[in-house]
């Protein structure tokens, strides 16, 4: 007899048309594994996805979510990867293996899951084994299923684009999840942490989890504090999670030939910046779209060998998905979790 | 006796107080060469700080122009890289030698000739030796004199930061001497060359010259043919000339990993672009502040290997300097040169 | 009524075991495609692995080749990338997509065609579609069957690893078929070529293939003779063929942080040489094991947008694979293959 | 009147002919900067230096020594990176400042102090200012003294040339100055350091320095023990500190695509290896000779940023200098240092 699982869908766009749905637990096809969800990590993506679907055509039932943790269950025939009983992370987007992204200039359209691909806020999947990797083994499956994404979001930015080197200045912006993984990230190769925020509590928490310096956005000129604290070197890396006239601030406040990584857009669709430091100071802009799976691989052995663990603000349950999406509204410190 | 010679000066900002001044032949000092000029490149650069210093204090007399070839005519104690007779072009800013680019954040002024330090057009002039390097053997000296800044300008955004590959395709917005330099040398390594302008008959000089594709960037919309062109892989490398709104139709054309050099601000002192491709493709948005020594010595290494002619629009006399500075108000196709 | 075919096997180690078998033209299973073979090219390897397997535990019979060109007949289940019709190449060892190669330390076996994957001299082979690219427009079938291990094992040390600017002064060893790829693809970036031979008739067609030099290395010493060639600069880039004490030389001849790609072992299974110059010098000496697939594609954009041909010796036919075979051990000019 | 100093000399090749000579106290030039010596770090290359003059000519009396800390006690005309009362450490090879290293591929030679420039074993030294750059505030004079040569060269190799990642597996072999900066700016980047030696003795105390993991490599075969500590993973990056036949050993605990550094050469002039791994695993063997300036100013900034202390393994007096070149033969754990 067929077991039955549980997993939140929606038939049309809206985050209010989100309801628990039951089916049949899927059958691992040849080449796919068989992986029971034990935590899933939410993105601010996923809530515009279910608003807006992103430009992309959803196929519904919708289920939303990209990163989960879980157990392999049952493996399909050629499956080589993987056997039960291994604990695995998903890949964003699973195309892309390492080097080169797939797509084109016309159409450069990521293939993540809870997309173009099918979501993770299920009890179980059944995936290519492609689109796993081996969960790291010093962390819980709550914050392990917050590497696919934000995490190695960080990670590629700053490690495997950045090439980071002890005593470098990076100013990561925020408190979010991709900026407390910098946060994290920087320190684990030695650079000197500055990081902005809004918040005077943010900001204690953050200096609490290793950084430097913090420095009030609201209260302050962030730019021109950098380059104090830094003698006027600047900041040799900035993740940029603003955009809009941000960029400008970054590029007043990045070193000669620093490098500033676009990875944000809270402050619009737009991003605008006076030209005249990107000619002098001849920096590096290089756009971030998470990563490969190869650097996903190695950021898992680099968690393990490292005190790295991710920052949770909340954990929630299977039945409270639309609490937690409602909780990124408020802008969590660092990630939420949705644990099954 | 003193020797006496003409150079070109302004004892105030503007370009209409430029005149032909006599003083004495100037002695090279320890580790200085004397160097008489023998022609001089102009760059829209020079137009900018005769009229306005382009923010720098300038020192009064003040001799423009920053590229020049010439040909060493004495050499004061400890020189060792030069002996009399030999063929030389200046260095655009002889601080930067190599790698890391000199400069703090807050202060990431350019030390170029006719800027921050004295300019070249000069019949003579002694500067310390390490302000040149050999020209090539291969062009004449009107060539040479254009090498210093348009030329490794094109060369270190293709070369030195690009490492174009056979296949690649490069986008080259419009026809004047750094976007020609672009072309030969996105041409010398076997890459598909694209140029915009504005002019039909530019155009069709530049596809003389080997350009393999032309767009009419009035009557079409540029980005959208370059992903016809390319067959929607879009172009590995564009030098971005031109700044402002444009640099979001560079991210409409570039290829998935990209790369986009900002050398050119003719569209305003402004960049902007939509987000979403950054995001996306993932391209790196290069700043380019013209070159070091060591990129400009390679660069003299490729022109004598490789059949590259600088291109020269017209060629004034010394006493033709101001005609030649108002020939760069036409938009020159290339260069524009003052030979002694 | 199924179609037979025929294939070259071995059912024991040994070349003179070596004969044409018939067997049933292979289904393609889902993800696989069916190709009709039109060219295979041959590789020392491929002679190697007949006589003693390369320590591989080959499965009998055997079919030798890794190189080839064809064209899809039919597709699997699921195959996206090609369709019937297509002409594609092989990629010699499929597990290999970009950037890191798989394998351990303890175990770097690659997963070659005509190795631990089956091999190509079949006139139908049904492999998973990710085993093929699509073949160059440029080229005919012979042509393209080269690439897949010479030509992009030449493309790969000079191009992905090595950066080739314009004005490089490049050390091609002898005239197999790695090296007249590594001498044409130096070309189209610009490069200066210096190609060595023990054959002065050898030496003649390479200059006429483009080679700046040919050194004659049984009656010169070849690197001294590099270092006059090159004003003492030396070489830029080596492609190191023969292994052994050559190496020696090549750190003799080669630039300070030059790089010297150790391809080919023809003078022994040891490589040796003294320390001083690595130290003084500081080369970079890369071991290079072919390439991934993702350089395989790029080289194959590159041949569609140069005049790089592919040099054949010597083409043969289908029954003519044995003879083919024993061509390898005269030392061709280029590249042998068998066209079906 | 003028001031006298000592310093050590040989009026002949021979460490027996050292003695300490008195002479006037120099006068700095233009350009140069008067430096009061405070600490010299020794070598191994000094003592080869006095014996044989490692094939430079050298010019008697000769001051050997090329690292030193000290105080700029007055500046020449034209100075301006110094004023009196800065600490600065001296600069290996001054006329290496950047990127692309001086010489050519048939005079390689380096320009160090303490051979074919002058050395550092006076109580004052006046050099032009660009042989210094400034000390780091959070080391003594004798631990300063250690970065020029030892310090930086584990730098450039794990950093400027490796880009080392958190996770990566990193061999330092043995414990001498380079190899323990090895470990400490390894684990300073996040790295798990794998250290070789033939003593127990030393083992402990390198891993009470932060090592993660000790090799006897007398009771066991160290290639074959880190392949079973990284299962089977092998080695990203191996500084080879031996040299001859070791090569083959490093090729072996390599892993795929992984990086060799070789540093030192205890074990022979030649170096060799087969070349099978060179081939299947693809590594980058890359010699090394010391550092750039600007590599040492970003070293100097990472010292300043992490808790890494040079080690010294023993103290000398400036009357002890023999003592303490001495002491290089019998393996220092660190450095050997003299203080003025």
């Amino acid at each position: 007899m067929a077991r039955l699982m549980k997993e939140w869908t929606i038939d049309a766009l809206g985050a209010e048309n989100l309801k628990i749905t039951e089916r049949r637990v899927p059958e691992p096809g040849p080449g796919e594994v068989l992986v029971r969800t034990t935590a899933v990590s939410l993105n601010f993506r996923d809530k515009l996805v279910l608003e807006n679907g992103m430009g992309m055509p959803l196929s519904f039932p919708f289920v939303p979510g990209s990163d989960m943790a879980g157990v392999v269950e049952a493996v399909g025939r050629g499956v080589t990867r993987f056997q039960p009983g291994d604990r695995v992370i998903s890949v964003f987007d699973p195309t892309w293996i390492d080097g080169q992204k797939p797509g084109t200039a016309r159409h450069p359209t990521s293939f993540a899951l809870g997309g173009l691909n099918p979501g993770v806020a299920s009890q179980y999947v059944a995936f290519p084994e492609d689109w796993f990797v081996a969960a790291p083994e010093s962390l819980d499956d709550g914050e392990a299923s917050t590497l696919p994404c934000a995490g190695v979001t960080a990670w590629f930015a700053l490690v495997e684009k950045g090439h980071p080197k002890a005593g470098d200045r990076v100013v990561v912006q925020g408190t979010g999840g991709v900026s407390l993984f910098g946060l994290q990230i920087a320190k684990a190769h030695g650079a000197e942490v500055i990081v902005t925020s809004a918040s005077q509590e943010k900001l204690e928490r953050a200096l609490a989890l290793g950084a430097d310096h913090g420095i009030n956005r609201v209260r302050e000129d962030w730019a021109e504090r950098v380059l104090e604290i830094t003698g006027d070197h600047g900041a040799d890396h900035i993740l940029e999670m603003a955009g809009g006239a941000n960029l400008g601030k970054s590029l007043q406040a990045v070193a000669v030939q620093g490098r500033i990584s676009v990875i944000g857009v809270f402050e619009g669709a737009e991003i605008s910046a006076p030209v005249t430091p990107v000619l002098l100071k001849s920096p590096v802009i290089q756009g971030i779209g998470v990563a490969h799976r190869r650097a996903l691989q190695d950021f898992v052995v680099a968690i393990d060998r490292t005190a790295i663990k991710p920052v949770i603000d909340a954990r929630y349950s299977f039945e409270q998905f639309r609490e937690a999406l409602a909780h990124l509204d408020r802008g969590p410190f660092g990630k939420v979790v949705v644990e099954f």
